[in-house]
């Protein structure tokens, strides 16, 4: 049950793109987008169509860059954080490609790459897939608080949903940019009631899987280039440090955050972040990849991190509930 | 994107379970089930609660069975109903197992078979893991409908969410009764806008993935001893029959629906049938696993049915979509 799960033929990313709105436009990783729409709408008429759209559009552009089309993916996988995942389903049904509905909260991108990589290593032929996620903030918002009209206030520990969306094409033969090993997360009590502090719910799950890989791997924190956790925010990245700092395990100088990565902070109104399942799919396709790409980073481990709630079980008094799943990335860029 | 996924060593059936409520106790799969709550609470506060107890019982019934713990399991993969997923969190996050979280609907439980399927075949060293679904009556008529104590009245196109639970263990060692085929569905538009007539929506999805695997394959329907689908009900079994017949394909005398095996027509006021992600996974723990297993059914294939929408999707005039994935299920029993 410790176990990594190692890849002896690593799949690899064909390509990748990342769409994103006005506030992540706006942001420190801006350059590395494909698309953005200053009005968050995307031409549709809801916020919950434009979220499906963006996933439309970064799975075209994906592909665009692939130099394939939709007949060549064998599978595709996908998950948002709308109620019963409606985001993924309108947006990429068009595509007519076998379809693995998803749902991991803002931890959906990398159980989806994880997933997939594991599909692409099995017996049953299948050669290329892709995987898609996004988020919404206007959707977010009018889903999980209120409605943007009401104005509602947030408290300092709050993150902003990212209205973006990334997609990810991989494939079994050999490339350059590999996922050579991972480790699917286990759900963790994240001993936090508060929607507002989400971050702090999911740090003890990315603590959890962290401290599993390296109590299961030969590998120091120091070995890796990079250990990148998908939206604790500065506050619940701070948790970590402080958790991992408990155990003997020091990744402070290899840590960030996509969360803390996407907006500026005090210039941006986010206050402790981006969060989201377009958050984390964003940062990997706009700054992590192109820098394994280029060299920059040849070596990475990447978490996605989600917290487990909806509005019901909050009320209800539940705890809040955390997963990270994790992959290692490696280049063989020299 | 259109081969069957064929097991070079398929993977088997270890043990499985199935947990049932009041109405699932009166029908005619009750003898099958392992556990019945007569007052669909399962000793807890909350139906969202009792759903996600149910999916707990289910899965530790399913791990003594198979004479196994927890620690024996590399990997479980479940979803439900409800917003976000969370019953499958709450209740399955004890097992502290590595947790892949899914979304599709009523087609969960043949989703989460097939993906698990995939992954005991991968080069990762995978041997053994779990899918649990489930899906609770009066929970999903608060989130989807209105609440109990409302006394809303539904049309006879309507389905009766079954409140059930149904876990299974699965190898990657040989053994009687293999997964050895199967085909993720793509999203099919359903061309119904009508929440209260989901078989309907849910038929176009069966008859796309039925299409497909007859199509792909040297087999007629008549080589099965049983085609059966998740939870259409009455109205879209016809449906699907009717759609299969103007392609040329007769599955007539193979079908049978789980939506409609799980309740006495007429003597339980459940209109056109069960639905919900417990429904198919208790009609194959309680029915079609043990045919199987003594000999009384071969060969069949089995496919589970979803509805992707939500109430937001439907209150804003978006088309129901549907998926169905498909598994072919054999037994070496002599």
């Amino acid at each position: 049950m410790e176990n990594i799960l190692m890849f002896k033929q690593p799949p690899c990313f064909v390509s990748h793109a990342a769409v994103g709105g006005r506030e992540e436009s706006r942001g420190p990783l801006a350059d590395g987008f494909d698309l953005f729409d200053e009005t968050d709408r995307f031409g549709q008429k809801t916020w919950e169509c434009a979220e499906g759209e963006m996933g439309r559009l970064a799975l075209s552009l994906a592909l665009k860059k692939a130099n394939a089309t939709q007949r060549e993916l064998d599978v595709l996988l996908a998950g948002d954080l709308q109620n019963q995942c409606v985001a993924s389903a309108i947006g990429l049904y068009t595509f007519g490609v076998p379809y693995i509905g998803l749902f991991g909260a803002c931890s959906t991108c990398t159980e989806g790459l994880l997933n997939l990589a594991c599909l692409l290593s099995s017996d049953t032929g299948m050669r290329t897939g892709a995987v898609v996620t996004s988020s919404h903030n206007c959707a977010a918002e009018r889903q999980f608080r209120f409605p943007l009209e009401y104005g509602g206030q947030r408290p300092p520990t709050a993150q902003w949903t990212a209205t973006a969306a990334g997609a990810f094409v991989l494939s079994s033969r050999e490339g350059e940019i590999r996922i050579t090993e991972g480790l699917f997360g286990r759900i963790v009590d994240g001993a936090i009631r508060d929607a507002n502090n989400m971050g702090c719910a999911m740090a003890r799950a990315a603590a959890d899987t962290l401290l599993r890989y390296f109590s299961a791997s030969s590998h120091e924190p120091s070995a890796f280039d990079a250990i990148v956790t998908g939206d604790l925010g500065r506050i619940g990245s701070s948790l970590l440090i402080d958790l991992l700092r408990e155990r003997g395990i020091e990744i402070g100088e290899q840590h960030g955050d996509c969360g803390v990565m996407l907006y500026q902070f005090q210039k941006q109104d986010v206050h402790s972040g981006a969060s989201g399942c377009g958050c984390s799919a964003a940062a990997l396709s706009s700054y992590f990849l192109p820098k394994l790409r280029d060299g920059t980073l040849r070596d990475i481990l990447f978490l996605s991190t989600g917290a487990l709630m909806n509005t019901t079980s909050v009320g209800q008094g539940q705890n809040i509930l955390g997963i990270a799943h994790l992959i290692r990335i490696q280049s063989s860029k020299m």
